[in-house]
């Protein structure tokens, strides 16, 4: 059996382009034991993979490299007694449209009434990275102020919209006005402030924001960042998700010196892998999927549509394309 | 009586001159209910009010202002029940070489076989930062690598040392070639980089700690800053007790961005206030205390003689001219 492969066949210089990858073609053998074939029905691209072209985040992506990231598959054979063909599993999967991997580290799912690519976006790392890096780094109380950078991406619109939940004025900052419209309603953040067309953001925040800020939650750094930190209140924190305005910088960025601030008004910056909180996933699953069922949580989802289209969508998240998690499907499910 | 008193007569630009301050003669009433006539024995000059001069720091400090700081002194005249002539208080007070102060929030000094000054600097605000944001926002681990920039200076000497006691490899960032000896040997560090004469200071860092940098205790910030940030281990703490580098730039100082680094090696970065351990302060003293009795713990103090010198002093911590905690001595004790 043939399968397609994504090959990295070079390093991005700066933001990634097309030439960067290559489809290959690599005959399968069968599985072994303990391993599965697995057609996927979802492949999850994500900023951090440009980090790991650089070396700056697992996995080490290096040129000549299939690309690997979390998917969804189908089980259509399986050399596994855990798992029987039609099983849908999750988890790092290479680019490829029909694969065999090792079960172990596969996670089995099971029907729970959401969409399958759930399990990539609010339920999934994503969902799960706004949840635990807003309650135990952001730690929000009740009347405090948040802002949210890449607030209609896949992290920052799960996480503002818990910040709602709990209590806090939540507003989000994007780049471009259907943005700032979905996370105003939609998603009820308290207000959107485009940072493409406004023209004085550090006037917008201290407008919108006349109690400062307690709380930032950061997917973007950058000038925007500049603007929100040297507005934070005493005792601030910052939860740096991302900064995608520097993850294709092949200049060393400069920007003011975010230390004094943090002497003077006694912040907390803090960045995290959504790993380290590995062993209280299933808590987290289960408060998401609380909040979907009470309807206080929407989400949304940008699907591509084939295989080929894994480089664009990947560019596209730089380009700000997507609203919400960015995923390409792959195949369709069997019905067996 | 008459009091000498230090004025603000005008806010530093940048590095603060002797034509800020000004020295006037007032005459003093009487101390009423509650009130004590106090004779500073010291008077202590910090770093952070050169920020509480540009509205960064508690207590804010205008111009006009009669200067206020961390002072030990003996009570010549009591009008509250609670002291008595002879006893020694600390606390904040006003540079003046004679004061009436409310007797409420002054600390009683009581013998502890230690040096009156002691209480300003190993036992004083000074230790307790070093002891209380090591602890709690470094979080040691026996065999990690810890550097400590301003390693001669109050707080990062203490700081230091308590590094080595918790099992820890620490290297000192120093400004001379004389502190560099101090704190290899009277400090105990297990190395010093004059960051003065030092051709490449990332790279006699990267020799130091060939194993990075787990703790970062930051006094100085800068391009000293940027060199050790960029060779933290994942998840390395920046405890940022202080950017004396930055404190005189009337421009806005920029430098490499940091969130970058952040996200990637998921840093903590975190300021904080003595007061923020207020209620534990009791405890610190205990252990540095017993530290000191063991003799774990060494300090050094440079202590300048007479009112007139206060402006010099304080105007002195950012040349680098003290070792230890600065203080000025204003008055002998007294003995009754």
């Amino acid at each position: 059996m043939k399968s397609r492969l994504m090959r990295l066949v070079s390093i991005p210089e700066g933001m990634p382009q097309p030439s960067n990858f290559k489809i290959e073609h690599e005959e399968l053998g069968v599985p072994a034991n303990g391993e599965l074939l697995l057609k996927p029905i979802y492949i999850s691209v994500d900023p951090y993979l440009r980090a790991a072209m650089s070396g700056g985040h697992p996995p080490n992506l290096n040129a000549g490299d299939i690309i690997i990231s979390r998917g969804i598959a189908e089980v259509v054979r399986s050399s596994d007694k855990r798992f029987s063909q039609g099983d849908f599993v999750m988890g790092y999967m290479e680019w490829r449209d029909i694969l065999i991997a090792k079960a172990d580290g596969l996670i089995h799912l099971k029907n729970n009434a959401l969409p399958l690519s759930a399990y990539l976006s609010v339920l999934g790392s994503t969902g799960l990275s706004a949840y635990f890096s807003l309650i135990e780094i952001g730690k929000p109380k009740r009347g405090e102020t948040m802002i949210v950078s890449g607030a209609a991406g896949a992290v920052g619109s799960i996480a503002g919209q818990i910040g709602k939940i709990l209590g806090c004025k939540v507003i989000g900052i994007v780049g471009s006005e259907e943005k700032a419209q979905l996370i105003t309603s939609a998603f009820q953040f308290d207000a959107a402030i485009n940072y493409k067309t406004n023209k004085d953001i550090n006037a917008t925040i201290q407008e919108l924001c006349p109690e400062g800020i307690d709380i930032y939650f950061d997917n973007v750094g950058g000038t925007v960042s500049d603007a929100v930190i040297s507005n934070m209140n005493d005792y601030g924190r910052v939860i740096v998700c991302g900064t995608i305005a520097d993850y294709n910088n092949t200049m060393k960025a400069t920007g003011p010196r975010l230390l004094p601030l943090v002497v003077f008004k006694k912040l907390l910056i803090q960045g995290f892998l959504i790993g380290d909180y590995k062993d209280r996933f299933e808590e987290g699953r289960r408060q998401l999927q609380h909040w979907l069922a009470e309807d206080k949580i929407h989400y949304t989802e940008t699907i591509m549509e084939g295989f080929e289209q894994l480089p664009d969508a990947f560019i596209g998240l730089f380009n700000g394309t997507n609203k919400g998690k960015m995923l390409v499907k792959i195949s369709s499910c069997t019905i067996y």
